[in-house]
């Protein structure tokens, strides 16, 4: 592997670790917990692994030195950081007894039932050592949720003489990992099963875990990007720039991008939801402001858009209920894309219709037209950023011509995602998954099995993080997943209420109106301590900072 | 002004001067130049300002206190690095002499016409040290050709007792700047113009001027986003990614950033015309290497594309030369969008409607009906990335069909340009432009005009770089633009017998195969020297290192 010089200089970066995980490590167990929602019902499906305490570690005089070897698992879409969990895991184990050895499972949960794995040793950590990426031993979606994948992953945990699975992951997979650790608990097998809390979009997050890993990462890399355009645009002063970013369930990448560079607009789907606005408030509301800012002679602006937003929408979303249901009839299949369209309005309510009338074409088309697998409307295929600007543009056409608005509209688009996922983590990213790593260890090592690994007080110096596990079962509640009550980890959405969302929506007026955008430039891993190792605005917000 | 930390913390930064300019300064004059063609046109187009020798700067005992006030313009795209050569001006003007002052036009060279100007002050100057952007006074596209244009800029300078005036620009506009000093000079006015290389196309270069400021960080920038995506790209190991990157005329930033980042593929529009490709062939090109890949079970890759490849296609630049022939008819205009493309069909010759009929529906359409102001094809429009991996996933089904391809092949697309026109400058560039405008407050207080600034042997340390001036009509030669010959400053294209093309081609069917990517990261400002003072690639190449 041919390397950067940044990558041939991180590599020597020593993450830092709280106080607690530097030297021996003894358990502090609190008292016995219960998930968030249907206590009942969760208790049912796990009686071996609900109820157990949150625990902390603290410095102990004593060593454990465990003999153990674990096995890894990276799940789900990639996050800043995910090597650092391993390579925090690795030394860690290998601190405890170097006779320990770590074994990665290749591309995702499916590599345990398939039995496609590497041992992980020095020579390999090594190269991985703070870097962006889940190359060392890929990722994949394989959902480990049947009785016969656990037990064939159990053969080659047994060949392997593997003590305990760490499954790297987002809620669903975390969940994934309590079934499995129910599962040999219930059969006494003797596995342990731990999980890591992942995800860029920062949903899984709540009382114990503070912030999943990656966020900070890929949001300073979008808002580097957000405000190296914004820069440009307040240059040119001629475009309005429609930037989508990543979160098709929750909102967070664009409210921190949003705290960080100080937009014109930032919409919060969680909020149009709540308000139950329609496309077209939407749209108008953008329209406002591009009218006022134009007003002032600025014909320029800059709107960030979270990825999932059209399906926050309550008008659309009914569309698409209906649009699914239309298209699953049998006489659909038979028609031509012609026929289809005539097909489609003849069958949707009369509300629905109207929704559906007020879309530009192409979008009309292409939700009546384009399918998944599934058969369903394929919603992420929508380009919500050009179908915005596109109704924004329609819109000022009519101010125009009523005598509202005289400026000129010219819009440019862009979408990150994949430019953050990967991306080298920033120091916070760096020491938080190397103390997760650490962390996931010690809760082997101490006979922890169904717990996530846990870091917590990060917005306090390293030394001070406080780390230590939670059950994962405290998490849960109930929900409908496919036509089926299922336990599942609460996701996290922006709290309205919420510290990080109601200083941005004290700001967002003078924003809109003023040019007070805020250019926050690459991540930095060495230099001043205020450039390099500040956590995220919503995190500092979140703990009254 | 609401600052991010890195803007404060960055504000600090003292760009490292060449030793020449460090202290009091002597102008040492080489032999007279003449223009790179056509030397008789531009002598006659340049009486005053031809033949002049190229001036160097050596370190002096005796300071030049020159009174002085100076005007300064930026004119065009924005690119990394312009408001260094702005604080580097004002810092040497200072120094020469506490009175003098620096007055910014705003929002490009129509600034100057329309008196439209402030003065740059300390307190103002300070707020831009070592920031991306423009925004300090903006920038125009404002053409600087006209008598009354000039004799109407000489109004304010009279009026603000400016002596010179430094254009910030690109080709265009440097060689604008240089008929305004011919115009100032042969009238007698006493009124000097100085011109400093700016465009991120890198495309103003030659044996004077190195590189042209802004490359540098714009292709860090472009290649820390691709080297981000290849790393995801070879973690999920699913997806091919087309990334355009911007170059209209010239591919040296896909050079760059493909020798950066190695991906598999990197197309360079200067080979494709010079081997007279087809979009067949291009396709044909980029389909092999994806079936070769999918030969060794990697069912991924990343392709970089030229902005303006699809313009340099021999054939497709035919077929657009007879589009915009056809669409000017008197006939063409009455038509609907339906007998429009029958229309234009009708009247290809048949090879241009073969091209024609190889497209894409939705390109053809475009390229049919859509025109710009002046009734030309729009070719910018074209998302060439779509066009090119539409087209591929097309040969690919055929091949499947024919047993030649048995992989999985899906798409994802990037454009990137406007990330990374407006970042914070890195060293190098922060360092180039102050020389930059160091040397251009020198050129003038020696009472140089028609000159560009320019900063040498810039892979060595700053302290042995070599500044001066070289005469703009150096660099000239006639060109035809609408229909008529024009002096204009030579474009440099990529060329292919250079080192880095050179070095790209002998490494290229290795990238393609293998998985050779390398992910360089972050500008960094801070940190070791390897990490944050390198040149491009391409300087470091063309100087032999």
């Amino acid at each position: 592997m041919e390397k950067s010089a940044l990558q041939m200089a991180r590599a020597a970066y020593q993450p830092k670790l709280p106080k607690a995980l530097q030297g021996a490590v003894k358990v502090k167990e609190g008292a016995a917990t219960q998930s968030v929602g249907d206590q009942e019902e969760i208790k049912k499906l796990f009686p071996n692994t609900y109820g157990m305490p949150i625990v902390e570690f603290e410095p102990a005089t004593e060593a454990n030195n465990t003999k153990m070897n674990v096995g890894i698992i990276l799940s789900g879409g990639q996050a800043p950081g995910g090597h650092n969990v391993i390579t925090g895991l690795f030394d860690q184990i290998k601190k405890l007894n170097p006779e320990n050895r770590l074994f990665g499972f290749i591309l995702g949960p499916g590599g345990l039932v398939d039995h496609n794995y590497m041992e992980l040793t020095a020579d390999i950590i090594d190269e991985y050592r703070n870097t962006g990426g889940f190359d060392m031993i890929g990722s994949g979606r394989t959902k480990l949720e049947k009785v016969d994948q656990f037990e064939k992953g159990l053969e080659i945990i047994r060949e392997l003489n593997i003590k305990a699975i760490v499954i790297i992951g987002g809620d669903d997979s975390n969940t994934n990992a309590c079934v499995l650790a129910e599962y040999y608990a219930a059969k006494n097998y003797g596995v342990q099963v731990i999980g890591c809390p992942k995800t860029i979009d920062g949903d899984l997050k709540n009382d114990q875990i503070e912030t999943s890993f990656g966020f900070d990462t890929a949001c300073k890399t979008y808002s580097e990007l957000i405000g190296n355009i914004e820069r440009d645009c307040n240059s040119a002063r001629k475009y309005w720039h429609f930037i989508k970013v990543m979160g098709r369930s929750a909102s967070h990448i664009a409210l921190e991008c949003a705290l960080q560079t100080q937009p014109n607009i930032c919409l919060v789907s969680e909020e149009i939801e709540q308000k139950g606005m329609s496309l077209d408030d939407i749209v108008t509301y953008i329209a406002n402001a591009v009218c006022q800012r134009a007003a002032d002679g600025n014909n320029f602006g800059t709107v960030i858009i979270p990825e999932g937003v059209i399906e926050f929408i309550p008008a659309i979303k009914k569309l698409i209920a209906q649009l699914n249901d239309v298209l699953a009839m049998p006489e659909a299949k038979e028609l031509d894309r012609h026929e289809s369209i005539d097909f489609v309005k003849a069958h949707l309510t009369d509300e629905n219709l109207a929704v559906f009338n007020s879309l530009p074409t192409g979008v009309a088309r292409q939700l009546a037209l384009d399918r998944d697998p599934h058969g369903n409307v394929q919603v992420s295929l929508i380009e919500t950023e050009k179908l915005l600007s596109t109704m924004v543009a329609q819109k000022l056409e009519k101010m125009k011509k009523e005598g509202k608005y005289s400026g000129k509209f010219s819009a440019q688009h862009h979408f990150f995602g994949y430019e953050g996922r990967c991306a080298a983590p920033s120091n916070f990213d760096a020491d938080y998954c190397y103390a997760l790593g650490t962390s996931a260890a010690q809760l082997i090592a101490n006979g922890k099995t169904g717990y996530m690994a846990i870091v917590k007080n990060t917005t306090a110096p390293a030394e001070q993080w406080i780390a230590g596990g939670v059950p994962i079962t405290m998490m849960m509640n109930m929900e409908k997943r496919a036509g089926e009550m299922k336990p599942v980890i609460r996701k996290a959405l922006v709290e309205l209420d919420g510290a990080p969302f109601k200083t941005f929506a004290a700001q967002r007026d003078r924003w809109a109106r003023e040019t007070a955008y805020v250019y926050p430039g690459p991540i930095q891993y060495w230099g001043p301590t205020e450039v390099c190792d500040q956590p995220t605005r919503t995190l500092a917000l979140e703990q009254g900072k």
